[in-house]
């Protein structure tokens, strides 16, 4: 089942350097984890931002919120979920 | 390039039930057409809303409008662009 | 699996009154046959407003979409989707 | 009486992490508490945030501001109150 | 028990002048009772707009409802409801 | 003159709290002071929220804002002033 | 006592052309009208935009809602009021 | 050339109190230093906030803008310009 | 003096195709016409919406009032203006 | 290929002078030598803002991202990007 899934960052200022440079280690090995069992579809930045628009393939509702919330940076994160469903006119097999 | 649209559709009550017939027959065409050729990478319905949000993958910001400005429906949505890249966590080869 | 909707109504003044009766008659059936089946869980009224929020169990965002697009009233609504899971603290069996 | 709440909840970052271990189990002994009670009738978590939705069964609107201004979290909720009454078309006997 | 009010009034501009004399007519005339009876508390228009601000007292969220809905104006207008209490610094025994 | 006043009110967590106590037994005072003397009408609390509607009846703009800003939480206040005048289907006499 | 009122004005496409001269012909009159009589202190043009900023010096908050919802344009303004008073750095006489 | 100018003031908390009134002694003094020079033509006090409506005449952006920019209390403001031109019903010659 | 100006532009549906013909040859004309003289600095497509972003070189607010409101679309465009001046940094002599 | 983006400045009022002027000298260089490449094609100040509106030639989104986050002031500005494209009007060489 697909989510469509926007984060935005904010790392606030005064968190020392070495504790953001090892967060941010922890995330781009849970996310590329995610992304190698298939469940973290796509993830793509947005220009002249400190965000990401990703697709999810999960389970469940319930699946999709530990994800998220398991986030290295969730704490620093605005978080907008959209469920998504396959569109009449797809015709890739994997937009489903 | 890759663009991230969200199309939301809103078909006035008083388009005669025939071209409004017509109108979608040619939207799906067109989409799939694009789709075929690779520009139109990803489309997925948003649940509950008459909308789509879609992944282009063009030459140019030129390539882009001229795209979405020939949508068969494009008088009747209200379309948000936004440009994507590569995510530095990304490991598919097609999140480029 | 269970989505918060909230579904704002506005009816076309131009709406001929017989239409408008038969179509609120088709909506009222609609949504208690889903009501006894279980898959629309609650539904309650605004007060003040002409809208209502619901509570659905459905087995995915696709059978969410169906029930949600194939409502008499869809295309006098605006319709707004939030995923929902079991909160931790919850202790009713029927908050999942 | 039946309300709607939405709750999101910000812990700022500098709570030390007792005291917040302290107010979360305040939290969710007092929530379970008004559970049990029947006065909060349901609570849902929403995906990918650090909120919840929840419906409320209260005497009137002062009982209602007792018990979401008692909650231990309350000084790091915001809280939006939308008051709710039975839908002419529900058939449970409890959305009431 | 007490709720304020906002109603914002917006008479199509087709609107047969009679019918909009003997809309207003009605809605004074319903509006005078209502605070004939107490249960309208208060009611003010807004300097430069065609709204009011009002107070309600009534026995619980369907029976404001049910006056609301019933206002000759309903259809024409967007109602706010938010729901008060007494304040703990109020001296007047009618502002409870 | 009468003005409808909402006002929401943000203390700082680093307050000391004899601080908070005593601007807010200050509050209180002002508050009161202002309603027998008349001149603050009415006040409730809204569900829920850390906010109060007013109600305030003074001799003009420059009185009102002399009230506003002396209030000992003015600072920690956002506050929205809307002007109010008697509503042609009003039937209390102070409503005026 | 002073007002900050800003009209934006909308005028409906399908208005007979004579209709809307003899509106505007009127509303020019019974704003100069005003203005001579000082009640009207400022009207400006913001460029760009079919809209005005005004500065109103009135008895109350009744006579400023007589003036503005007696405008020949009124139904077809959208109008926000703000209450002004003298700023306590201003050296003009007339700013207050 | 005219300008309306909106200026809202955030003085942080912990600004010491001594910086607090000499920053606002120079404020008062630069403000009214351009009032007598004509470039301020108004400033007003907006009732319940601490913001004043300003209008400004200037020979161009440029001075607009080293006027707003110089304003002891600039990097405590948000500040919002709307150009400004004389309306066709205006009467007054210091309108323009 | 320099002005950014964004204009969306909304058609209306049931205005003839010849009208619509008629008007979009003219504003292109006047367009072109302010261009060459140097007052219509730059003009740009946005992507995806029937949109322009502006900048205008006029003498003043006047000026750009006029020539704004009368382009051929005027009425069927939300125009927003913001002034602009000589940024610090630029180093190109004609962004002034 | 063209894109419109509105960068606005908020630096902590914490960081040290010395810390700011260093950064905004390599701002300044850094967008220079970004102006004399052609890349950054034009940058205006807005009127009374800490703010500006710029144009930058890149050769794709990516480019693009990659400038703007590597600006000196990056962390501390909110930026937004719009795609452009040539405008069909256009007459200037340069505003493709």
């Amino acid at each position: 089942m697909l989510f469509h899934v926007r984060m935005d960052v904010r790392i606030p200022r005064d968190l020392p350097e070495a504790e953001v440079a090892e967060i941010l280690a922890r995330e781009k090995a849970y996310s590329q984890d995610l992304q190698r069992s298939g469940k973290w579809r796509h993830i793509w930045r947005l220009a002249g931002e400190y965000a990401n628009v990703s697709i999810f393939d999960v389970a469940d509702n319930t699946e999709l919120h530990e994800i998220l919330s398991g986030l290295p940076l969730f704490k620093f994160m605005e978080v907008k979920v959209t469920p998504l469903l396959r569109h009449p006119s797809a015709i890739r097999e994997d937009d489903t």
